[in-house]
């Protein structure tokens, strides 16, 4: 089995996790995140449907992995923890109405020796219900909970080169992907033509390395629907005239780096070329401000006096860390670029920039992806960050908007 | 807006949810499932990892939409409620460690008169998560809270004609990206171009009508791997002799067909050999048994003693109700094909068998996918149902394991 990090470097991570246990006063920790269960072990597999966790038990060497019956051989495939420390439930325990896995879980942590202990659970992460607590509580009616939701997260902010690493050859990818999805970009073809193209470069990647399923899709809003971020393609055509944001992901060992643009179908609206210039001197003027000892505060600072000076204002964070992570998010939950976030830039802290600015029928993305260096910045990506006009369409168009 | 649906069919489910409710003596039910807000009012976007909800109040005969502010318009744009039922909350109020968003929704279920009612929760569904039901619980002393999870799920069970005529749509998107990946697979290709087929394919559809994201990625567990069903590609390429399971479905407007088999690339092992016809034939008897009335236990038992003939076992369930769903799971987490589940077979009812075997070095799935007729039962796809052999691969390959 080939680990994607060093086994030393797995250790490091459980150990600044332990470190974080002990100020908090948590003795087991259940990480029922996929991200931060890959994180500590490896895990890598689809099966973050079903109730599974990763258990760190303070003074004991090697997580525990509960997961499953036909979960676990993936377990033993993918982690650098012991077989034994691979424990399974029974298959009658998945989507039934009599029995749930904690009930499982919460005799197993008694059985070793865990059950009356101060036990940490991420209790606003999804796949962590709240029937899951319910049931905890029951199984564990001696044990003291209390919520440990990002602590891991805090962990992972800071990467490791190898991290960087993989976030690089993420941003090949990314690229690639954009290239070739803007591309496809005309009028008359559909919206899904081009979200498959997409698709097939964020998969296949270069020839050097593979690409791996995004923890969001694809974005895909055009039209009207720019005024709304998160509506995925339809199989309608693309309209001469009308603007596409293209918002995507390459990921390479579960590492993302997101890249938003805006493209205009032929001429751009008299909004679009007011609102590029001013989106695209704002971010300039944030990644020129972000080095180490600056916080995410300061960087909504700059953000907000550089578009304010045209007469515009953002109503939602613009930017967040980015990294390691399974769906629905490629978000690490943790520091967002937003008034009051005291978050202090780090080197090797990643964000995604998205300084989204949405109305009621229109809207526009340009985003950037970036690493803190020792002295500034550094972006993931190079595709140009502008707004894309799409001129050559209409010359391939006959009378019916359909390509001739 | 064109809805998928007419909107007579959108107010019969909300009048056979309202009637589940009455039985329950739920007053409120809160919706956080991103399949159940969808399949009540239409509401299609990727924004389920944030929090946000669609709230039936049993007296009242719009639902109300409560999430974040910059997905609200999507929420105007693609459901049938009035824009005045359309709630936000702000965008501080999202990952923030002051603010919760269920805060602001416990408000807003204040001010809407509905504070101290019998409220029922999903309590068990991903997005509704722990943390979740302590702030409900918290912003809401004088609610009644009860466990309404799969409340709505049961009635997606039973599909409308327009519901399958969309899965038999999904059916045919499936059978093409099938066709397109196993087309694709050939020793010294690698995994991931594979899977880049499989995407593009389930994408980009027919040329009548386009694909969506299918919410759970394709798997494609090759060699050794073949024993855990829930690995996703790599970028490692295939190997001559050894054998790979594909496992995918087409989606359409959300609705789900999934779709597995089995394919050796080239001369297949002796263990594929003898367990494929077992499997075939322990599937062609669950299909001839399946019919309205018969119990999803009674087509276990069927499975069961055709295997046994073999001296086979399965330790998990051979299928599940499956249709409309959002990631990370298509299945509907109602009924189970499984010893005691007493579920009774109707008209309309849909399925994926998928009695896969595994052990500890190798496994087979085969699938269908299949809807309950008056009479019987019908499959979704057409794909051949056989362990596929690839035999013509190895006659382009140099000694090398490299493509000539």
């Amino acid at each position: 089995m080939v680990l994607p990090f060093d086994i030393l470097e797995y250790q490091k991570r459980l150990d600044d996790t332990k470190e974080l246990m002990a100020k908090k006063g948590i003795e087991v920790l259940l990480i029922t995140d996929p991200a931060n269960m890959n994180y500590l072990s490896g895990y890598d597999a689809w099966s973050f449907y079903v109730h599974q966790m990763l258990v760190i038990v303070i003074d004991e060497p090697q997580p525990l992995w509960i997961g499953r019956y036909q979960d676990a051989n993936g377990a033993k495939a993918t982690t650098w923890i012991y077989e034994e420390n691979v424990i399974a439930y029974p298959d009658y325990y998945v989507h039934s109405e009599i029995r749930h896995p904690m009930d499982f879980m919460a005799a197993i942590l008694s059985q070793v020796g865990q059950g009356t202990r101060r036990i940490g659970v991420e209790m606003d992460h999804y796949y962590f219900t709240g029937m899951a607590m319910e049931r905890l509580k029951k199984g564990l009616p001696n044990a003291k909970f209390q919520d440990a939701s990002l602590l891991v997260n805090r962990v992972r902010m800071v990467k490791s080169d190898q991290e960087i690493e993989y976030m690089k050859r993420a941003g090949v990818i990314a690229d690639l992907a954009m290239t070739k999805g803007i591309d496809s970009i005309n009028a008359g073809r559909r919206e899904c033509d081009t979200a498959a193209e997409i698709y097939y470069h964020l998969i296949k990647g270069t020839p050097d390395y593979g690409g791996e399923y995004p923890a969001i899709v694809p974005l895909l809003p055009t039209g009207d629907h720019t005024a709304i971020p998160h509506l995925t393609w339809s199989d309608r055509p693309f309209v001469e005239g009308s603007p596409v944001i293209v918002e995507l992901a390459g990921c390479y060992k579960r590492y993302h780096v997101p890249l938003a643009r805006t493209v205009s179908i032929g001429e751009p609206s008299n909004k679009l070329e007011v609102l590029a210039p001013v989106v695209l001197e704002g971010i300039q003027n944030v990644l020129q401000t972000a080095k180490p000892g600056v916080t995410c505060s300061e960087l909504e600072a700059v953000w907000s006096k550089s578009i304010k000076q045209y007469g515009f204002e953002k109503e939602a964070r613009l930017g967040y860390s980015v990294g390691l992570n399974y769906p629905p998010d490629w978000g690490e939950h943790t520091a967002s670029i937003r008034k009051g976030d005291q978050t202090v830039l780090q080197p090797n802290m990643t964000f995604h920039l998205i300084p989204g600015l949405w109305f009621d029928h229109d809207g526009i993305e340009i985003s950037e992806t970036f690493r803190v260096t020792d002295t500034g910045c550094e972006q993931f990506t190079t595709y140009p960050r502008e707004l894309i006009v799409k001129q050559e369409s209409s010359m391939f168009l006959n009378s019916n908007g359909q390509i001739s």
